[in-house]
């Protein structure tokens, strides 16, 4: 499973994708099926289950479903619920983010700088808005990365290439908030601090 | 595929049943057969795929025929050409050994020490006669091991446990002859030092 397995999310769980490939081997073998079907959101699991179908030859499609967003963009995610509604409203951040390097993309800007600049700039500007509020109505988050890579192999690119496209991946990690107000809604188990996390696909223009 | 492909035969060649794992892995999952069929005389390749069938759930038996001999018990290998008429003789000393072990184990005899020394005073005894040999007569061999093993694991046992049984294996290099006679078939490719292997089964008793 390397070295897919130690990239982006695996950096800090360095046995995760050894232990999804494992699992999903062993369910494959029980089930024998002809499709199976992963969702975008987990974009490292979906290159991980297509490169280990491919490399041991699995008779199976796999089958990848577009993440499932809230209105103003969120990704579906059974963490959102630990959010609270003060930092549910910042948490949009990240997808606001990615698609802001999309659009660099779509206007045919190729080279990573250009594109992650277009992301950073709108994590940036929003935690430097959240700073500038009292703390009793900010929200601060830390961002682990944003991530420009080749979509079959996950490594970093300097530049996309129109004909491969790239994946456009980021986590987020929104922090407890500060100061809370009387009664607030600090979602569920006091809102602990919740790490976010989202990517879009750059497809191939050419 | 470990710890069974570190050991005895893994020892000198540390990735080399990871690499038959996954070629195997392959070849089942493009050809999905019901049965396949391994020799015992590799009988740690055949604990190392009847670990993979059942650790991943392959629907797949897997069926292990047994040693074919030679009249006087010498394993069949396409190595046996190397060996030369000299060196064939003598060649027959490790599954001597074996079946001096196994014949302890008939008895009732179950502790390593007991069973493993009946082998190696075949070995000795029979190296001894060699070196007492003219150098143009003579046969030297050295002994890679000799192995009383667990038959699901291949760890080495301290005593066979009846209701499970045991694997006796060894691996004996046979060294270049001495002295070579004018005319003498030496095997092919002039007579390399060739490494022999084999086993015997201790079934379980109760």
């Amino acid at each position: 499973m390397t070295p897919v397995s130690e990239l982006l999310e695996g950096r800090t769980r360095p046995t995760f994708f050894r232990g999804v490939a494992t699992v999903c081997m062993k369910l494959f073998n029980i089930v024998q099926p002809e499709k199976v079907y992963f969702g975008q959101k987990d974009v490292q699991q979906t290159v991980v289950i297509r490169n280990m179908v491919k490399d041991f030859m699995l008779p199976i499609d796999v089958v990848i479903g577009p993440t499932s967003r809230e209105p103003d963009g969120l990704a579906l995610s059974s963490r959102n619920v630990y959010l609270g509604e003060r930092r549910r409203k910042v948490a949009t951040v990240l997808n606001r983010a990615l698609r802001a390097a999309e659009e660099q993309y779509l206007n045919g800007v190729l080279d990573r700088e250009s594109i992650l600049k277009a992301a950073n700039s709108i994590v940036v500007d929003t935690l430097n808005k959240q700073m500038a509020l009292d703390p009793h109505e900010r929200v601060k988050y830390e961002v682990d990365y944003i991530s420009l890579a080749d979509p079959s192999t996950m490594q970093e690119v300097t530049e996309v290439d129109p004909q491969v496209g790239g994946i456009l991946s980021g986590a987020v990690k929104m922090l407890p908030v500060e100061s809370p107000q009387s009664g607030e809604d600090l979602g569920h188990s006091g809102g602990p601090a919740v790490r976010l996390i989202d990517n879009i696909v750059l497809k191939p223009s050419a």
